[in-house]
């Protein structure tokens, strides 16, 4: 089978933004086992639309279009693939009731735009939106609809419309699109996720060079992420089964090379998830003290359902004042090294260990910038400081790009450190207990 | 003029990296006042790469082409277009000489493959790259050639052929192409942005359907984020003040119907910048205490460079417990209420805001889910209250979605409620100035 990618928004060519959706869409055909072969971009106009799509399924069985289901009138998408099958278009009423039901919910009135987004072609498949209004569309060309675009009943192409916004069209995607294209496409492809953190894409690329160039039938594919390296391990077979087969091994020694970088082979589990994981299986209560990531490294921890019974509470304390009178910074220590030293952090990590009574502590102190670099402490600069029930672990960072992309790193880089502590704290442990036999 | 993109790389096709290039080149355009109505992706394949350059070459005046340049067997862009057009190749003796330069610069080899990068169609221009081996091509097509894609000598289009790497393509185009395109393109382009929150996009929409719909010369085109919608309005004309002119009309009415749901209407203005800007402006301090945004709305507000003024320290209070010891929540609201209620989010802002001498709080508790919700207080159930010197504002919201949108929502929310609470606690406060007089 193969795919292709319409992405309709006039908001993606005026370079507004970048297109995700497409790098999403493609990332999934080649799980799927799908072959794509070409992407485009067209603005909100019905003829342009129109064009692109004929185009398209003259040359693909399945057409992917995301975005222009909204509510306004640039919203074209399925008005221009009904007409240009020649469909009429009805109101879904079980669509129309869920929009209704949002803003009753909300206590606002529907506006008349919104019924619009419940407008499907005829003899259209609808896929429910739980993360908005739009719904999906799913179309299967008539034999008569094929011929138009050179086709005929047997190789008569899809057609597939989603929202634009990327959450909805991701977690469409994974709640029922996969699942129906998967019973068209006769192969199976299994792929797992290995995910690997405090090592850089090269380093990881070196390690692991002869099985991503191996060319043989299972691919590893590596893809960067702030602090964190991915691995997409994939075959193809004729069953489920035999398609684990062929992965599992190459999983294995993946993480016989890698050790404990690897902290999940589970496509869902995000690093945070495995801090938390770590810190429930040992039991330990954690809190934050946080200056330049300012709340984002607790606003990762509590982005895990159930994080409650170990997160009481976390602090960001800004200002020097802070330091000192919530989390007990020492005068003295700020005076003498700056906010921004390994002195200040280590107090930080015990000090907020200390007033919150908890095992694990982590804290952070750095210059994000634009403003605020000298020569010595440049923008860019961040210690952090893991506490493991009273031991103590200092790094300093040295970050470079934007305020944003400094302090995303810093968070990145706290959660790894803390997890690499709590790992060196059971290991010494196991490691003094034998030692004592 | 129009020009379209057509980026080449199996890399985009498999997902494996985000077409950053393509929003870059149509942000330019933008800038140039080129109109760009389509953006194409397709693999490293000479038969494809043919077809989606005469495609363009049929619609646009001006194709841009980024990627295959390199040296690999791989790279077919020049000789795909070279054989589309029926020109010869040949080696470009000065780039030649760059290549090979650079390689007895590092002591290395010139490998063969690497001439590749110096052969150029002939009666091309060639744009010199200085931050890679391959240079860039610049092909006006001549009348004959015209006419194989239904031009004519007057409408002939041409070809530019940049670098792959963004940090190339992007060097080149500051340095060399922005200038090579002004000289083609008579009219200049202006567009402003105008942001607004608090409403949804249908309300916008609806409010501004006509200025939406006018077809005029002034275009004004809505993208929805989360909280937000965001306007482009954009006019060309023959010179900068010309077209400024036609634009400053239009966001003047925008601003008459919205009011102050519009918040800045400078591009670069986020919406936490914009909060920080009014406080900065009324000298508040501010502060805040969460619960299930667990510190992203600090994490927001500390984005904004120059923040450490008025934001000192922030708490984020996840337990009953937390709630009471540090904050000063009442044991009996907790009891009584719950924590997720009208009466523990008004105390929350209460205590944090008198604890921390500051003058403005926000606290926010709610339900994320995917657990914890009940008929009563069902999941996306979250208040958020906002102290602004005494003067206390709660709202109760239901935000639909995931745990992660959920979230979200609420931060976006909590911004917004305290932009409206700090703007209407100085217009009552102007207001009964003027009752006294």
């Amino acid at each position: 089978m193969t795919a292709e990618t319409l992405c309709v928004g006039t908001e993606i060519l005026l370079g507004n933004i970048v297109n995700t959706n497409a790098a999403y869409l493609a990332s999934q055909y080649a799980k799927l086992g799908i072959t794509s072969y070409y992407q485009t971009v067209v603005g909100d106009n019905a003829d342009r639309i129109k064009e692109c799509v004929s185009m398209a399924l003259s040359r693909s069985d399945l057409l992917v279009i995301s975005g222009g289901l909204g509510p306004t009138q640039d919203d074209l998408t399925k008005e221009a693939v009904s007409e240009l099958l020649g469909r009429k278009m009805d109101v879904d009423d079980t669509s129309a009731k869920r929009i209704k039901l949002y803003f009753d919910k909300r206590g606002k009135k529907m506006s008349k735009n919104n019924i619009r987004q419940a407008m499907i072609p005829e003899g259209a498949r609808i896929i429910d939106n739980n993360n908005g209004l739009a719904p999906g569309v799913l179309i299967e060309l008539n034999a008569k609809e094929a011929a138009k675009f050179g086709k005929n009943a047997k190789t008569a192409p899809m057609i597939l419309m989603l929202p634009g916004p990327p959450e909805e069209l991701t977690a469409m995607w994974e709640s029922s699109v996969a699942g129906i294209l998967q019973k068209y496409t006769g192969q199976v492809i299994y792929s797992a996720m290995v995910k690997i953190c405090g090592r850089t894409e090269s380093e990881v690329a070196e390690l692991l060079d002869d099985l991503i160039q191996s060319g043989g039938e299972v691919t590893v594919a590596p893809y960067a992420k702030t602090g964190e390296v991915h691995l997409r391990v994939t075959a193809s077979a004729e069953d489920e089964k035999s398609a684990k087969k062929l992965v599992k091994p190459v999983i294995k020694e993946i993480k016989n090379r890698l050790g404990n970088s690897v902290y999940t082979t589970d496509e869902d589990t995000t690093l945070e998830q495995a801090v938390v994981e770590l810190l429930l299986a040992n039991g330990l209560t954690v809190t934050t003290a946080e200056s330049c990531t300012g709340g984002l490294i607790a606003g990762r921890l509590i982005n895990v359902p159930g994080v409650s019974e170990i997160f009481k509470s976390g602090y960001i304390t800004y200002s020097n004042k802070a330091k000192r009178k919530i989390i007990g910074v020492k005068r003295k220590s700020l005076e003498k090294y700056g906010a921004v030293s390994a002195q200040v952090v280590k107090e930080m990590a015990e000090g907020v260990a200390f007033f919150t009574k908890s095992d694990v502590a982590v804290a952070v102190s750095g210059i994000a910038g634009p403003d605020g670099g000298t020569p010595e402490k440049p923008v860019g600069l961040v210690y952090i400081a893991v506490n493991v029930c009273g031991q103590i672990t200092i790094k300093d960072f040295h970050f470079s790009g934007n305020r944003a992309k400094v302090r995303n790193s810093a968070v990145a880089s706290a959660l790894i450190l803390m997890r690499q502590c709590i790992l060196e704290y059971y290991s010494k442990l196991t490691f003094g207990d034998n030692d004592n036999e």
